[in-house]
């Protein structure tokens, strides 16, 4: 997709040099999102609860989906390139491990959702919105991915014309599960503020609406550049000699 | 990113066979979204006007957006994979004049939102929701890119070293709109139902909801194949000996 401008050795060092800038710059608008998002269920939402006040335990939703599904997310797909000296093996299990502390932040931020529907008086009714729908299929990729990926290349680990052959799904899914849970975060954002910033409405754009855009804002301009750094060609992880003292963990290089 | 299964001659035929076949599918997903959305407003929301009647010319915006925003931007975005014999001048030609009519056709569905807003009793405020702020930053990414790529490439075309180092950027911010127009419509999608599916409501997902859901998906669906045939190494257009006779028009291959 993307080509690099320069591949030859002496043009390595301005490519590493722009991607440390821009991997500083993701690492800061990651960090910014998720405090602007507590912010915004803290200043304007009540904070955080248990079951006991199912309207304000809906909050644990956003702040537990964008620090695990989107921040998370992003930075395990960043950790091959980020730590471009580490051992292949450790990245391995260190993004296995990432995706899982994010899998694991997820199915609680699913959790207090149904809770914060399920006990409502009314209830209110589940997987009915498109934001629903998405989100829960951004889930449902990620989670056959965390499988497929963790049986193909790390344990067992298939044989390597299969690793080979199943890498470019494995970048491509990984890839549109992340947009996809952005875009669904998106929707999200748009629903809570339709749904709760009552008075003034959203459409007079009170505070709490302001933020809710700027943090859609920030969710698009981190993805962004999740995206751009992770498929720019120039930014590529080269296998260092430790990896190939490990046959088995040497040959699909990203 | 995504990396070829075979780039030797010999396993040739069956990625663009891959490639034909997903093409296809792609069409269909394209057409089908088109022809939800026409049913959508035709059958829910009281189809087409003009401006004396502020809420139904409203309808506009998702039919245009779709067809301009979407459809013939990934098409546009597809032309030089989809079209592989034609001579490499035809196509930016086409590119150029397909954007320029999802360009026109995205003006439009702008001026009916507009109109829609303003003409209202009372009115209703403009660009306070996140899909307005999204939604024009992606036209404005797209306007700027048109621009730029013009003057790079087709007229007066800069100098291939220039065209060169243009290229991943061109072809990066191509998709970043593309898929923020995406998201845009999701959460316009999304703004519609809660707004307009009232009796009974969106949450009872009666006809009108699934169907804005189902739309939603062929958003997704559309986009994915999109994105997935314009970045596949292996489905990449080769130059042709027609492009190698013109000097200023072979370089720069995607």
């Amino acid at each position: 997709m993307l080509f690099s401008l320069g591949s030859g050795k002496a043009n390595m060092d301005p490519a590493l040099i722009n991607f440390k800038v821009l991997y500083v710059l993701t690492q800061l608008c990651g960090l910014t999102m998720i405090v602007l998002v507590a912010t915004w269920i803290g200043q304007h939402f009540g904070g955080l609860a248990g079951t006991s006040n199912p309207g304000v335990e809906f909050n644990w939703h956003p702040l537990f989906m964008t620090i695990g599904f989107i921040y998370l997310y992003g930075n395990s797909i960043l950790i091959y390139r980020g730590f471009r000296t580490t051992r292949k093996k450790t990245l391995k299990l260190t993004h296995a491990g990432i995706h899982m502390g994010a899998f694991i932040l997820t199915v609680i931020a699913l959790k207090t959702v149904f809770d914060s529907h399920n006990l409502a008086n009314p209830p209110i009714p589940n997987m009915y919105s498109l934001h629903s729908w998405l989100g829960l299929s951004a889930v449902i990729v990620f989670s056959l991915q965390y499988v497929a990926g963790f049986v193909a290349f790390l344990a067992p680990g298939l044989r390597e014309n299969y690793r080979i052959a199943m890498m470019p799904l494995h970048i491509y899914f990984g890839l549109f599960g992340f947009v996809l849970a952005i875009a669904s975060a998106l929707m999200g954002i748009t629903e809570k503020a339709i749904f709760a910033i009552k008075t003034p409405a959203y459409s007079t754009l009170p505070p709490a609406g302001v933020l809710a855009n700027v943090i859609g804002v920030m969710y698009v301009v981190f993805g962004a550049l999740v995206v751009y750094l992770a498929t720019e060609p120039s930014y590529k992880r080269k296998p260092i000699p430790e990896d190939t003292a490990l046959l088995n963990s040497s040959s699909v290089n990203e």
